[in-house]
């Protein structure tokens, strides 16, 4: 059985994504954000724990993470941009990218509310940023 | 003003350190645990933000949790091991890796006790694992 985000990279199922080329694609969760501007950066490649990638994919991912922080970090007034990897909800590795404003944030049990409009313009306004290089 | 860690890489300060090379070390944090078995990996550079970082020490970094990960998850018996950098409480890059039994334990709020005897037999043990290449 495929996981939901084998599901997004297949278009079996919608997400907001953000990027992707062949190795990793990027995209908002479906319904639980730390804080606005919460992003998931997945390897395409199904493989459950992080630490299992190889070397070659794990520091892409990190690459794009990092890629990504600066214009999440702008576009969001962020003060930084948080990373977590916990892994238990979804068997397909994911790095949560997160704006974060105060100490404490970044615990998986926080949960804000983010309208599908604000999403959607998120969305382009950071993919704009990132056509820019 | 040097950080607390900037102390700890230049011994002013006392920690329990697992491994270090020329750029990067890997201690205990000082009084705060997710759960037992709590790492931090730091750059010996003193840079605030982890995205600042230049790619070579970024990447490093990433490496290294990589390589702890192992030794770490088998010697707690965790289900997995966690990554979170948050950054407001030293201005000074740290990974925390982090034994993870559990959802939702990955919260910079949540804190176990974990005795510096604990402490001290569990350093041994992990440095004996990873003098084992």
């Amino acid at each position: 059985m495929s996981s939901i985000f084998t599901k997004i990279i297949n278009k079996e199922e919608k997400a907001y994504i953000v990027w992707q080329d062949s190795d990793v694609i990027v995209f908002l969760p479906k319904g639980h954000f730390i804080n606005k501007g919460h992003l998931l950066v997945v390897p395409k490649v199904e493989v459950d724990y992080i630490f299992d990638l190889d070397d070659n994919i794990y520091h892409k991912l990190w690459s794009i993470a990092k890629k990504l922080s600066k214009p999440l970090k702008e576009l969001t007034n962020a003060k930084r941009v948080g990373v977590a990897v916990e892994g238990f909800s979804v068997a397909h590795v994911h790095i949560h990218l997160t704006p974060l404003y105060n100490q404490g944030e970044l615990d998986p049990n926080r949960s804000v509310s983010w309208s599908e409009e604000e999403r959607k313009l998120f969305v382009n306004r950071l993919k704009k940023e990132l056509s820019k290089g």
